[in-house]
């Protein structure tokens, strides 16, 4: 049995490492899918270590460590994203990105660096230890089809029995856990249509076919999808965020393109909104005698967060008598979308949130060039983990 | 040859009997299609006349009357219409409509008295007249399929030669003779769709497929065939005139109908914008997942004036040297239609306009509940008809 | 204390009693704002009982009926609605509506009956009671502004501590109790708008402004409320139900109108909603050309069922051992709405659902032609009725 | 007076030199409001001639070259343009474009080039001519404001009695006159608006404010300008030929940018659209909350030939017995525009077409990369200018 006391004094002793990984790693951030110094930055870390190293994952920058405690028992896994954003950074600290135009900005250089001072205090505890935990070190959170999809294909978790993972919130104050049991996030499909017309000079319509014209009757019919066709009980967002029609002032272009994404709490809002969109998109270009390409693709399932595995956290967390926890919160659910999902789909377990504004009054949102954490949440990442790992396993 | 002078005479004469025949018409005014009176009074008319009477032309109205000129020659005919408007009539005068929500507010009564007279006065004449005159008196000018269509379809013009036609004008000062060579008047088509989508509750659209949403967006999509498809330099309007879609505020329907007409100015642009109806519709409804049934059809065709026969109208007049005409319009092309069209399609011809406003400043245009006519401008009528008939059975 | 066995007796020989008044009420149903004769009916049932009646509130067909108990204590209230509809009866029954057109085909007429001879029982009891019940007969639930806004502004239930209400369900089965804790139905808004073009000749739409156009941009662009302006994770309808543009097809009309309702479960969203209408109406009316005359007016608030009292509700029915109540069903929210949240807004209390569908396979929805419960639903709501008052006043 | 004989003798002898001078400029060209090569090209061939030579008109590279005739009289001007394309040339020729992306693909060489002969030879028969020739170099006229609006502003044609001018087309076969009296090409009338929302996250649509939809609302809106608003015999194109809303699939866009044209047949029309165009955007932009910057200038006029000076050029040519023009075509009415518009707006004229398709069965389109004339065509403007220049002084 872990003593989970001895675990935070380990974990308060070597917070000054997790916060120089942590800076190291937002020194030197990586776009989804392009991590490859992050991943063996980190499998370096593990090296030498007693555990099994497993990277390069199905082909990706993933790297999953398995430490097996001296007792049998079950396997729990915890995840951790590494990859940054296509942002340039603006803030004016000493750790500022080295990567112009990259930037960590959504916090994963801290999910990585409580992680691994966290695996490493009790790959050091492994005698204390009932069954098995699996570190998930997982690339490409950011950008479709998601570094989860790929780990999870790989087979690698197939013995997993309940997986866990954090987010650090900018929005949420220190001290706080957020936590939302069943349905959290929203399940994410993307799309791209390429319509077709027939350009020509602008003054004679007739001869060409305005693409843009159609396009737009496309736009405003996709509305009534939501307003009128999913269930206004369920939810369902469709963004078109990209129309593609720059052209002449004087020149009917010859096509333009639309790309955006989908939002739904359910696989079978998920399976409808897509059924309408082709529905709507085909009878609006056979009505404007255009013709279209379409890559309409479900990416990060809707993540639901297993009631059990949450009960488990929230008490695990509440149990745990940590000072620096002050508060939970239901955040319900929100219509973002996140990999995490993937594993959620096939694994029991839980996705909770670390509150991480930093002090004062001023912090930005996620994905802003000047987001910044106040890296006492990390500590606090690292000492709920703890608590919700050894509640789990021991239990 | 016709003693021009000698007939001008006989018209002054018989004046007062235009007036009362045309008053008489005006007080016992039919719809189209239902005019058994009026086509009752005007063969009696001809009755025992040295003329031969055709009645029911075509199991409806219409009578064409035969006047045998002593020598051979070519074949005139000349059309009046002498249907009435489902229109209650607000004039109070002493010959005011005694049929009640029937007026006769197009001037066709007339059209009828004139050419009544005329004729009688021509047959009075038949030993100075070379070739042959069709009085052709017309039903259902006013209600498509129209009574043109039947007359034609019969036959019994199909030895004319060329075909003459007059409307009184009150937009036109008396005295005023108005003309266009060439295409004139807009075809018509007419379109009714029943769209058929599933009713329910309105607290729950996605159990219905509302038919209102569908045809909104259709009525929007059918703006652009004018705007886009048909050439800018030709002339097309898409009017839909009935939006039928009445319910309950809290009920989805589960059908509309709408209903409407198209003009255009040249038989192919008529068959585009059929086409592009189709497609747009067949387009939009299966976006919007609704059926539809369409009726779609072509009624009167564009009136082209024979650019000859025009020239001829208008030289016959003004070498007529009658003081009553004194001045003469090219009065363009309009987007109104006319069942003249379907003579004129097959047999060359000129369709004019007479000048007929009332004195003074208070008029009324046509199918207003006030309309009215300066009966003047029917002896205008008999006498410049008479001047054509003329020239073109003698030149 | 009130001896629920003893009542449970009461229910079962006076079984036959609610099921005559039942089918009496149902052969004379009466519309919303027109139930004279079943007030008085109802009224007439409770006179020289020992009772406080009140009848005629707020000087509409409203009745509430007061039983002291002995003892002093909290002030309960019981509602039952007491209207029908406007719809022609299809069953082929004894008791079938004798009122043409009109039809108890919400189940209403049952309403009353339970609760007519559950308060007789209850006030010969009256002796065991403590505290009050006040059994709310009230009119006029189909129609807005509903009969529970007027009893409610009447001021008589400002003493009430809590009211409960059932409807019985023909979409439930017999034996069945739903419930639904917190925000259960939808807040409504009703609108009519009515769009002023101008009127002219189909072929001259220059001349004219096409309301039809204009009201069809309308229906459109209304469908971004709920697909962008709406918050995804709350839900809102808006339904437009009647569209009148009929006309002549050759006519451009003058105006057209438009009437439908929302739904929406909170009372921001209902604002936001209202705001957002408004915000597209007149941009669209003004981008057509087109003037308006809009009402619009917020009916049935949202239906907020009391968590405290749902549990009490569902507690007092699961202890009272009822052989008749087999399955308890958390209905879920819906976007249907009901008058009985005008009480609910102000006085804590609980509205459940008592299964009603006729054995067999055959059934009708709520509102349907054929529409008819099973009697024994009657039953069940008197007892389980009972059981919740007992609870809630001895508690 | 002119001896026309001779001027046709001096042209076919120096044809060579059109050629050779329309390939030097065909290898250097330049685009819009850049022509300064060009200008000093021409500046110089003038040089030492017997004439007025005015460069650099209004600040830009117009250059008109003035002519006095022996014999006092009235003035004529003759236009030619010079400015080339932003194409790259596509043809394989000895004399291709060597300026890369910038292509004479219209004929401005061909029509400097004879004019620049022409005028050379009339200046060597200056004892001949009865009044004043005014030889109109014009840049830019492929690109608004067009360098017309400048020569004309700056009053240097002030005393202009008439000015003529020719376009080339590959259009018509060589031989080919091509003319329209009255309204023949199209005004024109820019637009630019940028429409500003809210961007945000494309999974909180009720955050931001999406203006690809409130854009796509405008584009859809539009349409009713053409279709409902504009005299169905009148003639408007509306384009939007850029819609400009490139963004990322799951962000919404913060702007979009609109940009196009407007072509009408009359000044009436041209500014009813414009009035029409900004009530529909501002009640659309007011519908859908977003603001806008619209920018909507007229620019070229709607060109008008005059009816006397075009039946003189077409009587001048008919009359001047050239074997080289086998056929007379009236080419009606396009939507097209021409910076000619602007000279003949304010000085009576005549702008006509010479056939320039190249012998055989492969031509290319003006505006084409692979464009060609057939360079006699030049010997026949230069010929007909001859013609109508003598026609229209001496007459």
């Amino acid at each position: 049995m872990l003593d989970i006391k001895k675990v935070y004094q380990e974990i308060d002793r070597r917070y000054d490492e997790i916060v120089q990984i942590r800076r190291y790693l937002h020194m030197h951030p990586e776009l989804s899918f392009h991590e490859t110094g992050t991943a063996a930055y980190i499998a370096d870390f593990y090296k030498g270590k007693d555990v099994e190293i497993v990277t390069n994952i199905g082909g990706g920058n993933g790297i999953v460590v398995t430490l097996k405690g001296k007792n049998p028992g079950k396997t729990a896994a915890v995840r951790a994203d590494f990859d940054a954003l296509p942002i340039q950074e603006e803030n004016d600290i000493e750790y500022k990105s080295q990567n112009p135009g990259v930037m960590h900005a959504c916090g994963h250089d801290g999910h990585t660096a409580y992680l691994m001072i966290l695996a490493d205090i009790l790959i050091g505890m492994k005698e204390d230890i009932d069954g098995t935990i699996k570190f998930v070190h997982q690339p490409a959170e950011e950008t479709p089809p998601g570094g989860a999809k790929t780990i999870m294909e790989s087979g690698i978790l197939d013995d997993v029995d309940s997986i866990f993972g954090i987010h650090v919130m900018t929005t949420a104050p220190l001290g706080t856990v957020g936590y939302h049991s069943g349905v959290t996030q929203a399940g994410r499909s993307y799309f791209k249509v390429r319509i077709n017309g027939k350009g020509g000079h602008g003054s004679m319509p007739h001869l060409s076919n305005d693409p843009i014209v159609a396009a737009s009757h496309f736009v405003v019919g996709v509305q009534s999808i939501v307003s009128r066709r999913v269930n206004p009980l369920e939810t369902a967002v469709v963004t078109i965020g990209s129309f593609d029609g720059k052209g002449s002032f004087n020149v009917i272009n010859d096509h333009v393109e639309l790309e955006g994404d989908v939002r739904t709490l359910s696989g079978e809002v998920r399976e409808q909104v897509k059924e309408e969109f082709e529905t709507i998109l085909d009878g609006i270009m056979k009505a404007y005698k255009c013709t279209y390409e379409l890559i309409y693709s479900h990416d990060y399932p809707v993540l639901v967060n297993n009631p059990e595995m949450t009960e488990l956290v929230v008490n695990a967390i509440k149990n745990s008598e940590l000072n620096e926890v002050k508060d939970f919160l239901d955040c319900g659910q929100v219509t973002g979308s996140e990999d995490m999902a993937y594993y959620l789909e096939k694994i029991p377990g839980a996705y909770y949130y670390v509150g991480a504004k930093p002090e004062g009054d001023v912090w930005y949102p996620h994905h802003h060039p000047k987001f910044n954490i106040d890296e006492e949440s990390l500590r606090i990442s690292a000492k709920t983990m703890a608590a919700v790992i050894k509640e789990y396993l021991e239990k």
